[in-house]
C-alpha cells in the first residue's frame, strides 16, 4: 500500500529531518509512496522522488519544481487549474519524520486528527509529554519508571544549583543535543545556561554521570503484540553533539546489538511498556535508558527518532506496515442537540 | 477592533459551547465581530449575527444559510466564485469558546499556531495539562500547588480502591460534569465506573468531601499585570450535574462575591499564579479551588470556562481586549541549511 513520509518543519531540527528522510529513502526508496515536505513558511510540497537530495531543499528549488499541497478534510489537495476542483492526494498513511517543533510538539498530530489523516506519530498528549523533558519526568514517575533527579530553571528564576557538579544542562523542549552542555564547575555555569536559554525559557539541570551505561530501545505496540528493536549501546563519546547526531541520523547499516544479559533486555522492555502503554499507541518511538548500579533509568523519550531508528529493526518496513493497519481509532464525537431541543420544546409549551 | 469567537466542535460539550457563545452575545453582542461555528464534521461556518440562536444549529440550518470557511495560511478564507481567489476573513483575534474536545484538548490551538491566527486560548501544552485531570495533578505538584489524593483506573486495570468512601469518579479527559458520579458504597462502584469509562479509557477516583468549601477564581496575565475576577462561591448542591452546568453557563448577570477574608483571596490568587505562569499565557482561565482545614487545594483548571466566566469580571471585554494586545509571541523558527551546505561544500572539494 505504500507509506507517505512528511518531513521538514519550521524547527531547529529542519535539516535533521531532511537527512533523516533521505537516509530512509536510501534503504526503502521503492516502498515509499510520497515525500511531503513542510517548509519554514508552513507550506506543504509534494517532492518528486528524483529530487530527494539535500541541496534541493537548501537551495529552495522545491518552490519551482514541486507541487504545493493544501490541507483539507480527509488529507492534502493539489489544484487542477481554474476549471477543475482540487484533487485529493491518496494517502494510506502519513509517517511523520518531523523532528522538533511542528512534529514532536504535537502540531502535526493535531492537524492529522483534525483533518482525519491516518498517521504514524505519537498523539498530541504523548507528544507534549515527551517533547518537554520536565514533563517526561513527571509522566515517568506516574508510571513507576525511574529518571535522574533534576532541577528546572527559568530565565526569571535561577536559584543556586542543588545538584553537585558535573551537571548536564538542556533546554526543556528540544532534541538532537541542541543547546546542551556539560558543566563541570561553577565558572562555566553562566555560559551553559545561556546556551540553553537561547532555545527555551525553561532549562533542565541533571547530574552528569561519566561513562554511564546507555541503552536505546525502539518499538511499538501493534494490536496486543509488542515489537521491539534490538537494544543498542550508543557511541561512547562524552555526549553526542549536534554534528555527531546529524551524521548518526544518516547512517543506514544495521548497528551492533548491545552485549547485555537477557534479564536486562527484558527489564528495558518492561520499562518501555510502562511508558508506551495507553499513551504512545500509533507511534514507533525510541526510549533511551541509563543503567546505574543495576537500576534502569529513563533518560529521554524520542517520540520521532532519527530515520525512525530503522537501523535497529530486523524488519522495519514490515513493522511500519503492520502499525499502519493498527492505528488507534480516533473517534470523532457526534454532537448531540438533546438539551437545546429540550429547551426549545419547553419554550413551545 | 472587535473579537471573533470560534465555538462548537466535535465534542460532548458541543451544545454547551453554543449556549456559552449565545450568552456572551446577549451581553457583548455589538462588540463581537464574527461568530465562527465548527460543526461535528470539522467544517467552519461564518454565522450571521441574526442567526445566533440555538435552534439554528440544532436544525442544521447553518449548512444552507451560512458561508463555509476554509483554513489557510494566515486565517480563514471564503470562496469568491470561479474566477476570483478566495478572500481572507479579517480577524484581529480569535477567541475560543470550544469547550471539550477540539478546543480544550489543544487541537484548535495547534491549528491557530500552524496557520498563524492570533488567538485567546491556552497554548497546546497548557491545554494537554489541564484537559487530562491526572496530568493536572502532576503539573500542580511540580508547581507546589496542592490537590486531593487520587487513584487512576483504566479499563484493563481496576484494582481495589485505596481511597475510602464516599468517592467521586470522573473521566480523566472531560469537563462539564459529564460521566461524573459520587459513590458512597461499594455496591454503586461498578455503575459509577461504567458511567465514567463510557467517556474515557482513564478514570480518576478522588475522595468526595461533603460540604467542602469551593471557590472559583478566573484571570489572566497581561504583560506583567495580573487581572483577577471576583472570587465566586459556586452553588451548594452536592455537585453540579450536566444540566445544572448547562443552565449555569447561560447565566448573564453578575454573581455574588464570596464572603472570604482578604488573606484567603490573596492565597487563592497566589495559587492561581503558580498554575498560570509560564504555561497559560494568552488564555483567560478559571481555577476551581477547595479549602479544607484552611489549606487551598486545586480542584481543576478550566482552560476555556463556560461563557468565558465573563460574569465574574468587572470589565470582561476590556480584559479580553488588553489580552489580545498582549498575546505570547509564538516565534516561527526559520530553518537553517548550515550543515547541509557544509556537506555540499565538502563534497565539492
Amino acid at each position: 500500500m505504500g507509506i507517505s513520509i512528511v518531513f521538514g518543519g519550521a524547527s531547529y531540527e529542519h535539516e535533521i529531518s531532511i537527512v533523516s528522510t533521505i537516509a530512509l529513502k536510501k534503504t526503502f526508496g521503492t516502498y515509499i509512496k510520497h515525500y511531503i515536505f513542510l517548509d519554514g513558511d508552513h507550506r506543504f510540497w509534494l517532492i518528486p522522488h528524483e529530487y530527494m537530495k539535500s541541496s534541493f531543499f537548501a537551495q529552495g528549488l522545491y518552490k519551482t519544481k514541486a507541487k504545493e499541497l493544501f490541507l483539507g478534510n480527509g488529507g492534502f489537495y493539489y489544484p487542477q487549474g481554474l476549471f477543475n476542483k482540487p484533487k485529493i492526494l491518496k494517502i494510506a498513511v502519513l509517517y511523520s519524520l518531523i523532528h522538533g517543533a511542528d512534529g514532536e510538539d504535537g502540531t502535526l498530530s493535531a492537524i492529522c486528527e483534525f483533518f482525519a489523516i491516518p498517521y504514524i506519530a505519537p498523539r498530541v498528549q504523548a507528544c507534549v509529554l515527551s517533547f518537554d523533558k520536565s514533563l517526561t519526568k513527571l509522566f515517568a514517575a506516574q508510571r513507576g519508571v525511574l529518571t535522574l533527579e533534576s532541577q528546572i530553571l527559568t530565565q526569571q528564576d535561577t536559584p543556586p544549583l542543588t545538584i553537585p557538579y558535573p551537571v548536564i544542562i538542556k533546554p526543556a523542549r528540544l532534541g538532537s543535543s541542541i543547546g546542551v552542555s556539560v558543566v563541570t564547575q561553577e565558572s562555566q555555569l553562566r555560559y551553559g545556561l545561556d546556551s540553553a536559554f537561547e532555545y527555551d525559557t525553561r532549562v533542565l539541570v541533571e547530574p552528569f554521570i561519566e561513562n554511564v551505561k546507555e541503552y536505546n530501545l525502539a518499538g511499538c505496540k501493534i494490536g496486543e503484540e509488542w515489537v521491539f528493536s534490538i537494544v543498542e549501546e550508543p557511541s561512547k563519546k562524552q555526549f553526542l553533539n549536534f554534528e555527531d547526531k546529524y551524521l548518526d541520523f544518516s547512517r543506514t547499516q544495521q548497528v551492533l546489538r548491545a552485549d547485555i544479559s537477557p534479564t536486562l533486555e527484558q527489564e528495558l522492555q518492561e520499562n518501555f511498556k510502562k511508558i508506551y502503554t495507553d499513551a504512545f499507541e500509533g507511534a514507533l518511538i525510541r526510549c533511551d535508558f541509563f543503567v546505574i548500579q543495576d537500576r534502569v533509568y529513563l533518560n529521554e523519550i524520542n517520540p520521532i527518532p532519527g530515520s525512525g531508528a530503522h537501523y535497529l529493526f530486523a524488519d522495519f518496513l514490515g513493522t511500519l506496515q503492520a502499525l499502519s493497519a493498527n492505528l488507534p481509532h480516533s473517534k470523532r464525537i457526534k454532537p448531540s442537540y438533546k438539551y437545546i431541543e429540550q429547551i426549545q420544546r419547553a419554550k413551545g409549551k
